[in-house]
C-alpha cells in the first residue's frame, strides 16, 4: 500500500483515495453507484443505532414502504413531480413484460407513504402520526462522487402528520436539532442549523430547514434537511382527519431525512494529509494494537493479547493487528482508516508498565498505563478534540460581507461562509451564483429576527443569510 | 374492530384478516407489494437483532452493495440467469433518457457481489471473505401473498469465498444450522432441515439446503436456505486467488439467506382462531396492561402505570393501553395482535396482591403477584409452550409411504410431511407434483446416509425425502 496524496497537494485525488484505501467503499459497476464496504457499512451501522435510539424516543416508530411508485403518484404534487422528474429511475418492464403505467425507484417517499396514511388516518384519535424508515432510494444524479452525491443512497426519511400547523411546525425544529445534537455528540460535526431560501427548499415544502456543515476545503454541506410540508401533500392525497369539533379537517405534514452523505462529511471535515480521523464514538475500530517484533514474537503476542482482551472487557471497540505485514506498513494502514488510537507493544513493554499510544488526531506518541480511565479518558479526548477543532475552524470561516463586491472578495479568496443580510428572491440567487459558484446556504435560526439591508438588492428586510460554495 | 374470521372456518380469509387487522402490513399500490407497517416492521427488527449476533459471532461482516445490476452481468452465470430471468423487473431509462442496457433491480447479489470479490480476492490472506448484506429484492412473482411471497422483500443474503471445498461445505452447514437453531431459540419454530432435489436447488447451486417449516395447515413452507456455489461464479466471475503453494485457483463459494417471509411461517405456524400468537423473544411488546375501571379511573390508572414502569425496569417490552376503548375492544385487539400476556388490573386489583394474567398461547387466565420472577418465567414457560407445540404438531405429521398409492392417500387425507425413499429424478417431481400438488421438500440431514427402494421409480437407491404442499 502506497502513502495516499497528500490533501494539501490534490483534495480531490487525496479524498478518491482515501475511500478506496480506507476500505470504506468501492466504485459499482453502474455509474455513479458504490458498494458500502464493511469498513464504511460499521460506520453507517454505528450511525443508524444512535440515530435511531433518538428517533424512537420521540416517538417516531419505523416501518417500511414499497421501493416502487406509480408514477402517476408523483403527479398529485406538482411542485414534488417537477422538483423530482429529471432525476427519476423508471421500472417500465417486470416478469418478461412492458408495464401499463411505468414505475418510479422511489427517490423519497412522500407520495407513497402518504397514500397510506390517508387510510390510516380517520380521527384525530389517529393522530399524530409519525413513521420514520431506514432505506435505500435512487435519484440519476449527473456528478457524483462517493456518499456525497450518489445514484443510490442509504438514508432514513422520518414522515409525520399533525392536527395543527403548530405541532408540525416543531416537529420540523425537533427533528433538525436532534440531526445537529446527534452530529455534534457522535461525529464531532459542528453545524449550523438554518431556514432554506425559496430556491433551495425541498419539491412540494412551504418551508425547509437544514443543518449545514463547512469542510476543510471551505465548502460546506447540506447534511440533512426537515421540511414543514403544511397541507400541500394532505390536500392532494386527501388525508383528512374528524377533528374533537367534528369537523372534517387536513392534517399537517412534516419530514426529515439524513443520509450516508454524512460519512462524506465525516471524511471532509476531519480528515488529514494521512487519511480518514474518526470520532471514537462513530469508529468501527476505537484501538488497534501493533505488535513490535524483533525475536521471538511469543512473548510480545501474549501481551498484545491481554490488553486487547481488557479493552474488550470495557466495552472499547478493540483490533489487534497480527498479520505479517511490517509495523510501518500497518501504522500507514490505520493511520489511513482513522483508528482514533494506537497501542504499540515490543520486547520494551513487557517490563515496563506503560505502553506506547498514539493519537491519530493529533499525531502524536504519549506513554500510558493501560487502565479503563485512562484509554477512555484518551478517546473522549480525542472525541473533545475534534469537535472543538472543527467548532473553531468552523466559527473562524463566518466572515461578514455588507456588498456584493466584499462577498465575492471573500469567497474568492477565503472561501467558507459569508455572512450578509440577503432579500430572498430567486432570480437574484441565480445571478449570484452564476458569478460567485456560491449558493445561500441557510438563514440560521439564531439570527431569524435580525433584518437589515439586502448585500445585492439594496431593499431593506434583508435576513441574515449564509452564502458559501457547496458540494 | 370486528371479530376476525376463525381460522377454522377459512384460513385465506382468517390470513389476510391478521396481517390486516393486526397491523402487521396493508397493501402497497403496485400489485404483490406491501408496506409493512410498525407493528409487522418490529417483529422484523427483533429478528434483525438476533440474527446480526449470530452472523456478526460467525465473523461475517455487514456491507451494502448497488441495487441496479447491469443485465449482462446475469448472463454470466448460465444457470443463474435462466432461474432468474422470468422474474427479473428492469430500469430501461434514468435522468429522463433511455439507457444503453437495461439495469436489472436486484432479485439476489450473487452477479454484482462477485464483480466486486474478483477485485478484492488476490491471495489466500484474503481468504475467507465472508460478507453479509440486509436488503430488498425485487422478483416479479405471479401469485402473491403478504410476507410468503412477494414483487418486493426484505432479506439478508450472506456470501462467503473460500480456499478449499470443505471450508466452504462447513459454511453452507453453519449457516442453515444457524438459522435451524435460531428460529427454534426466538421463534419457536420447528424446522426440518435437509438438502433440496435437483429440481428445487439454487439457480447456480451445486447443492442447496433448506430448512423448511410445517404450517399448521399441513403445507410447508421453505424458510431460508444456503447454497454450496462450488467455483460455478468463480469460473464465471474469475474470483482467483494465489495459493499458498504459488499456484492460482479459483474460490468455493456459499450463499445464504433468510426473508421477511419468515413472519409468514410465524402467523401461520403459531396462529389460531383469534389471530396471531406471538413467542415473547420475538413480539415487540410482551405484556399489556388492561385497566378495567368501573367509577372513577385515577387509582386504577395509577396502579397500571407502577406495575408498567416496574416491568419496563426489568428489561420487558410492556405497553399499558388507556385509550377510550371498552375492555371487551382492548382484548380482542391485542389478542389478534398475539401479545403473550395481558395483565387486567381493576378495583379489585387495587387492594389484592395479585393481578389477573391472561395467557394468549393457551386462552387461560390466572392470578399473579407482580415480580420480576413471576412475569419472566411466565413469558419463558409461553415461549417453550409454543415451541412445544409446534415440534410436537410437525413431529406428529410426518407420515411414512412405501409406494406413490399410499403417498397420494397421505397428501390427500392428511396433509403433512410424508416421508419416502425417493431417487432424485426431475422428470419424475414433475409428474408427482402434476398428480398430488406436492413437491420434494427435503432430504433431511440426519437421514443423509439411509436409502431404500423409491416409492415412485422402485428403483434402488432412494434417499429419505419429504415431500409436501407448500406455499
Amino acid at each position: 500500500m502506497a502513502r495516499i496524496t497528500p490533501r494539501s497537494q490534490n483534495q480531490a485525488k487525496w479524498y478518491q483515495e482515501v475511500v478506496l484505501q480506507a476500505e470504506l467503499a468501492d466504485y459499482g459497476p453502474v455509474r455513479g453507484t458504490i458498494v458500502y464496504r464493511p469498513y464504511g457499512y460499521a460506520i453507517w451501522e454505528l450511525i443508524q443505532a444512535g440515530l435511531n435510539k433518538r428517533i424512537k424516543s420521540a416517538g417516531v416508530e419505523n416501518a417500511y414502504f414499497p421501493l416502487f411508485i406509480p408514477y402517476s403518484f408523483l403527479e398529485k404534487e406538482k411542485q414534488h413531480v417537477q422538483g423530482f422528474a429529471p432525476e427519476l429511475a423508471l421500472v417500465t418492464h417486470g416478469g418478461g413484460k412492458k408495464l401499463e403505467e411505468p414505475l418510479v425507484v422511489r427517490p423519497t417517499s412522500e407520495t407513497i407513504m402518504y397514500h397510506s396514511f390517508a387510510k390510516w388516518i380517520q380521527s384525530y384519535n389517529d393522530l399524530p402520526l409519525m413513521i420514520n424508515q431506514w432505506n435505500n432510494v435512487v435519484r440519476w444524479e449527473k456528478r457524483t462522487l462517493p456518499f456525497i452525491r450518489g445514484l443510490e443512497f442509504l438514508w432514513q426519511e422520518g414522515h409525520t402528520a399533525h392536527a395543527t400547523k403548530a405541532e408540525a411546525d416543531k416537529e420540523v425544529m425537533r427533528a433538525v436539532d436532534m440531526y445537529h445534537d446527534f452530529v455534534r455528540d457522535q461525529l464531532a460535526l459542528y453545524s449550523v442549523v438554518g431556514y432554506k431560501t425559496e430556491t433551495e427548499k425541498f419539491s412540494g415544502a412551504d418551508y425547509t430547514t437544514t443543518f449545514e456543515i463547512l469542510l476543510k476545503d471551505g465548502k460546506a454541506l447540506q447534511s440533512g434537511t426537515s421540511h414543514m410540508l403544511g397541507q400541500n401533500f394532505s390536500r392532494s392525497f386527501k388525508i383528512q382527519f374528524l377533528d374533537k369539533d367534528g369537523k372534517l379537517r387536513y392534517v399537517w405534514q412534516t419530514s426529515w431525512g439524513m443520509s450516508t452523505r454524512i460519512i462524506g462529511a465525516l471524511i471532509l471535515a476531519h480528515g488529514d494529509d494521512k487519511g480518514l480521523r474518526l470520532p471514537p464514538k462513530i469508529a468501527p475500530i476505537q484501538v488497534v494494537i501493533v505488535p513490535i517484533i524483533k525475536g521471538d514474537p511469543t512473548a510480545v503476542v501474549e501481551k498484545c493479547r491481554k490488553i486487547k482482551d481488557q479493552l474488550a472487557g470495557w466495552g472499547i471497540r478493540v483490533k489487534l493487528d497480527v498479520s505479517d505485514k511490517t509495523p510501518g506498513y500497518k501504522f500507514n494502514y490505520w493511520e489511513v482508516k482513522g483508528v482514533p488510537l494506537r497501542i504499540e507493544v515490543g520486547e520494551r513493554e513487557l517490563k515496563a508498565r506503560e505502553v506506547v499510544v498514539y493519537r491519530r488526531d493529533k499525531g502524536e506518541r504519549l506513554k500510558l498505563a493501560v487502565s479503563e480511565k485512562a484509554i477512555n479518558g484518551l478517546l473522549d479526548d480525542v472525541q473533545a478534540s475534534l469537535l472543538k477543532e472543527h467548532r473553531d475552524f468552523s466559527r473562524r470561516n463566518i466572515r461578514q460581507a455588507s456588498s456584493f463586491e466584499e462577498m465575492k472578495k471573500i469567497i474568492k479568496e477565503d472561501k467558507g461562509f459569508v455572512k450578509v443580510f440577503y432579500k430572498d428572491n430567486p432570480e437574484a440567487e441565480t445571478k449570484i451564483k452564476e458569478e460567485t459558484g456560491a449558493t445561500a446556504r441557510c438563514i440560521p435560526l439564531e439570527y431569524k429576527d435580525q433584518t437589515g439591508v439586502c448585500f445585492y438588492s439594496r431593499q431593506k428586510g434583508g435576513r441574515v443569510t449564509l452564502f458559501a460554495k457547496a458540494y
